[in-house]
């Protein structure tokens, strides 16, 4: 029956009652948003489902609360109640209230809603994917295939989201709806985009009578609509931004569904949201789970990712997830680092924007630049002179002469910019190889970016021509640039702290510089001040943009591989992940001083899709593995429970040694150097055509 | 013989030498250049050509400097000799040597050079020409038309220059040449740019060891290129202005041949070189003359373009000019008052730029703006208040709320802009009709332009409303606007100071922001201080740019009736004009507060080109004619020699009643009203299908 051990729900009720007339007051100023994990095999009898369950047991805290203050303002209220991701509830409760249902014996783990954090910066689209050979066609572009993302909402109008191409063939499987909404009708949805929901009750909650800007599933913010095109856009010829990154937008699974959950609000980002669009997800079908966003510092059983994603692990759904902005702050800041779960890390692409500088002696130097416009600088004057050329005193600087002014490297871009800026100086030429600038991009007045090796040469041309002078051509693309990839300088780097033994992140993927479809009414481009400047695309870059390329190769593996487990296709993407740049050298990190990217920035390497459709052997592992991994964790049975939710699991054959496809052993500075050796067991599934010889290779690290 | 009555050149020689002995110092501080008017049939037989003959003269002052100096370096010289628009020289001389040469008989008049005053200050391209009916079919789009355009150079990479669809068949009377200079090789040319010279030695004298910045026929500063593309540009699709009057570009006769005469310098404007560019263009055998430029306050005898155009007018060119932008500051400030050539005033169109304003609440207003790019104002905070909204101050603008800022009708529009520029608001809304920004369009900063009419709802809206915002759409063209045509306001008002007793100007033509072919590398957009912004085709106003619409039309005329003579096309297009705007009511004058505009602002009225097709009856004039209209002032003999050249003519039947297609009488304000009686006398000649009978309408003025 599932419910035998449990207390009788009376009971509760009864000392519900007694905290509450005590601590009324105290409870008002103290309510807050609590997620609740409930034993969902202790549900009384008396309950048709799970929803009745639960909001019984918020409504008695009503009840008695009514009766003693006469008005609902502050109730306690129930937000979601979640049955996919996990069982139970979240609800506006107090603490005392919470003490209360802590008691009963179907209660498993409660916490506080948290915000969530959303892992873009600024980026670029990059896809080494061929039409004609290898996983695209193998997997029919991803046309079975439903890629849910969670994250702002959309813009449903954007091309990218076009199903021009697409097929009716919608998968039966697929449960879910066009919620209607704000300025968002269910006509909004075509072949693309098959679903869209939005969750809104955290963030109200939190934010009691707030109005929310948008209240539907529109995006606001255009996070949501990046990603979304990342993973999953349509081909959309003349896209750029700005003119740079002129050509052909597309997603990484161009003719993948997409469904949106927004759970992101400009008011507010809520654990609470985000777990019920995830378990909504779940039960509308989707094959991929896209989220590019996580909880910091978060153990695996109070992370809503980690314990949707449980779930959707069983329901053999993929989680692609991103690593993390927290750059090289300290290793184990990484989130996501779950494991059963892809965690995604961000690297740089092959290609630049200029930016190209022409002097008058003839020599021409590439410079980098996303101005977002085409900026006239045609021969007009050069100037170098110590004073000026530290650019950092404004008031010197618009002063100064009207020419183009170089900028020395004095190693602090980002405060020349801002001086250059407030100056409103003709133009500036940036001497700096700051990784920060070339990935994120934007400059808001014309300038450049050029490498201290090619400075000697502009130097002295400013120095010693009696008249020197300068143009710059802005809107250049180059593409094939070397090296590329480099882990990015902000990707958060591992080892996880959610459970270091497992290596996080798992691989990169393009996140610097990502051209993906923006919305008309959020700036993508600033000029001077007070000039903000709209595009349907836009050049973003972050580990959020890394993610849904993931995602997006997740889907075309899966519709490849439709008998390939979730773990399967984790594992296909690490093994085949490549170490090596473009230069066939080890790929540097930007975040390192361009030293040799560590597995802890960048996992088993960049991801490589068609390699990933014939991974040879796969580290498989069974929902099983991954309890055993819980059981062998100094957690509790009720925290390992809010994770898996069963008690179906067994725990007794507790084991760190998940058949993952990656390895990490972990060693304080003076562990002596001959205990230095961890012994790992794995299996290995040959998925390849027909029997294959594999030879052992030892890798000491 | 011709000579007879001169006197032997060895005494002008002799005579030289004297005074240059005497007066060799100050001469060296004072030479300058001087247009020297010779009577051709005084000279003496023993030189081959004229110029021999004026070399000859200018090389006995160097000789005789040389034995006194010792150097050539501040040397008399001969800069050009003229044969076609008059006969003579230009020349550095000294006071000393003028006075010298002015003893010969052979001498008529000299003047100093002077320099030439543009007509632009900023436009666009309108055209009601049909391609199936009327004058365009008629004259093969101007095929077999050859238009010299007199101005800053061109662009000949432009696409409005190609020769797409134009055959190769060049009329065989064109004798011109593509001149190779700087940067500007033979092959630039080709079956639509048919020629291209450039005449400096002007610009060189006056500015002595000058390196000009572009020794060629290619245009440095956009003027020449946007006149000859509006005159005869071809088609070009695509074409806009950042957005703005997007559509295919085309002059008024997009088959015609043009050729380029550079007579404007970045380093200077002289007589000479615009005397030197008319002179071979008449030489080369254009059929209509475009010269969008005027000297001021210069009697005809010394007007550069009233004595070219007498000798162009002799041999049946066309000569369509500019009548100036010196707006209503006065009467009688207008240039090229010419009786023998067309004086073109400007008038504005039917076509306005938005600035599109939605309020929160719903209401949308229209707004003029030529805002650059496609900035985002996206319900941003609106503010209105009695302090702020004067927007005269920078320092408290800057200080201000992040918002847009509605700015009151302070009747300072200018001012008001500059305020809103330095203090990087985000953007303004000004309330204002004031023609000059409506007329000349820029903006740098996110800015429109809203009429006192619709003020009070945005006002209201702003005052009431509890949080107040705004959108507003840029790039917008809205066309069919009404009324329109108006006068310009920079339009130069008649009468013709250099000859009063002819209506000045003749007609009007769209010079307000007219869209036309533009340079790569000179600005044409601004946003904020500091970033200028390329444009293949540019909005700019003056009437420069309503000058070629009418030789554009001329061109079209002499190839529709190449039997008519320059007067009667002259005629045709004045007795055709339209007093009228699109409202059916008298066009109004944005310079005289919107009140009717007079003969004074606009002539016969705007220009109609297919009405001008068939004019019934035209107003023909000889040669003759217009010498007795010169004979009837009280101009000397030698001044009037200046402007006609030859002695053939016969001075004994002078007459002011030259059969002028339009009508003026002068009167002092005091004037008697009974003596407010003239009478005219005019011969009409009858150039429609057969007979036709026409009724005289008495009209009192």
């Amino acid at each position: 029956m599932g419910h035998n051990n449990g207390v009788p729900l009376p009971c509760i009720f009864a000392i519900l009652a007694c905290l509450l007339t005590l601590h009324v007051n105290m409870a008002l100023a103290e309510r807050s948003t609590y997620i609740v994990h409930m034993d969902k095999s202790l549900m009384p009898k008396s309950f048709t489902s799970h929803q009745h369950w639960y909001s019984s047991i918020v409504n008695s805290f009503k009840t008695d609360l009514h009766t003693s203050l006469g008005h609902h303002r502050f109730a306690p209220s129930l937000l979601y109640t979640y049955d996919n991701a996990f069982h139970g509830f979240s609800a506006v409760l107090s603490a005392a209230e919470l003490e209360t249902l802590e008691k009963s014996p179907a209660f498993v783990s409660a916490y506080k809603d948290k915000t969530v954090t959303v892992d873009t910066t600024h980026t670029t689209q990059f896809l080494s994917l061929n039409p004609s050979t290898g996983l695209l066609p193998a997997s029919n572009y991803g046309e079975d295939i439903i890629v849910g993302v969670i994250d702002s909402g959309i813009w449903p109008e954007s091309d990218s989201f076009r199903d021009d191409g697409l097929t009716k063939n919608i998968p039966a499987r697929w449960k879910g709806t066009c919620e209607v909404g704000q300025e968002f009708n269910a006509s909004l949805c075509n072949n693309k985009l098959i679903g869209a929901r939005y969750f809104n009750k955290g963030v109200k909650a939190a934010n009691p009578g707030v109005t929310l800007s948008m209240n539907s599933a529109r995006d606001t913010e255009g996070h949501g609509t990046h990603t979304s095109s990342t993973a999953t856009g349509n081909f959309v010829n003349g896209a750029s931004y700005f003119g740079y990154a002129k050509g052909t937008a597309r997603g990484v699974a161009p003719r993948s569904r997409v469904a949106m959950y927004k759970v992101l609000w400009d008011e507010g980002r809520y654990a609470s949201d985000v777990l019920a669009g995830m378990d909504q997800a779940i039960a509308d079908g989707v094959d991929v789970i896209s989220i590019s966003m996580g909880f910091d510092g978060t153990p695996l059983y109070e992370d809503p990712v980690a314990i949707a994603s449980f779930a959707a692990m069983e329901k053999n759904v993929v989680v692609s997830s991103s690593a993390g902005n927290e750059g090289t702050d300290g290793l184990g800041k990484l989130h996501n680092g779950i494991p059963w779960a892809l965690t995604v890390a961000a690297g740089t692409i092959d290609r630049s924007f200029g930016g190209t500088l022409s002097l008058g002696n003839g020599v021409t130097l590439p410079g980098f630049t996303l101005f977002p416009a085409n900026a006239l600088i045609d021969k007009l004057p050069l100037v170098y002179n110590k004073t000026l050329s530290a650019c950092n005193d404004t008031e010197l600087l618009y002063t100064g002469p009207s020419a183009i002014i170089i900028c020395d490297d004095i190693a602090d871009i980002r405060g020349q910019i801002s001086h250059i800026v407030a100056s409103e100086v003709l133009g500036a030429v940036f001497i700096s190889n700051d990784p920060v600038v070339h990935e994120l991009g934007s400059v808001t007045t014309p300038s450049v970016l050029v490498s201290p090796d090619d400075a000697p040469a502009l130097i002295k041309y400013a120095k010693t021509s009696a008249s020197p002078v300068i143009s710059i051509a802005f809107q250049q693309t180059f593409v094939r640039t070397k090296p590329a990839p480099a882990a990015a300088f902000y990707t958060s780097r591992g080892p996880s702290s959610s459970y270091p033994g497992i290596l996080k992140p798992d691989i990169m993927a393009p996140g610097s510089l990502v051209l993906a479809a923006w919305l008309p009414n959020v700036a993508a481009g600033q000029i001077g001040g007070n000039v903000m400047l709209p595009s349907d695309y836009n050049l973003i870059s972050g580990t959020s943009m890394a993610c849904p390329h993931a995602s997006g190769v997740a889907a075309l593996l899966r519709g490849a591989h439709p008998e390939w487990s979730a773990a399967a296709i984790r594992s296909a993407l690490v093994t085949t992940a490549n170490p090596l740049d473009n230069t066939r050298n080890p790929i540097l990190d930007n975040g390192d001083s361009f030293n040799f990217a560590s597995p802890l920035a960048m996992g088993a390497g960049q991801i490589d899709p068609n390699r990933a459709l014939e991974p040879g052997l796969i580290y498989d592992a069974t929902k099983q593995d991954y309890v055993n991994l819980l059981c062998s964790t100094n957690f509790t049975r009720k925290q390992i429970l809010a994770i898996t939710r069963s008690h179906d699991y067994d725990c007794s054959t507790p084991s760190c040694d998940l058949n993952y496809p990656s390895f990490i052993a972990l060693y304080g500075r003076h562990h002596p150097k001959k205990y230095r050796v961890k012994e790992f067991q794995r299996t290995v599934t040959n998925v390849g055509d027909g029997a294959a010889k594999y030879k052992h290779y030892k890798n000491v690290g």
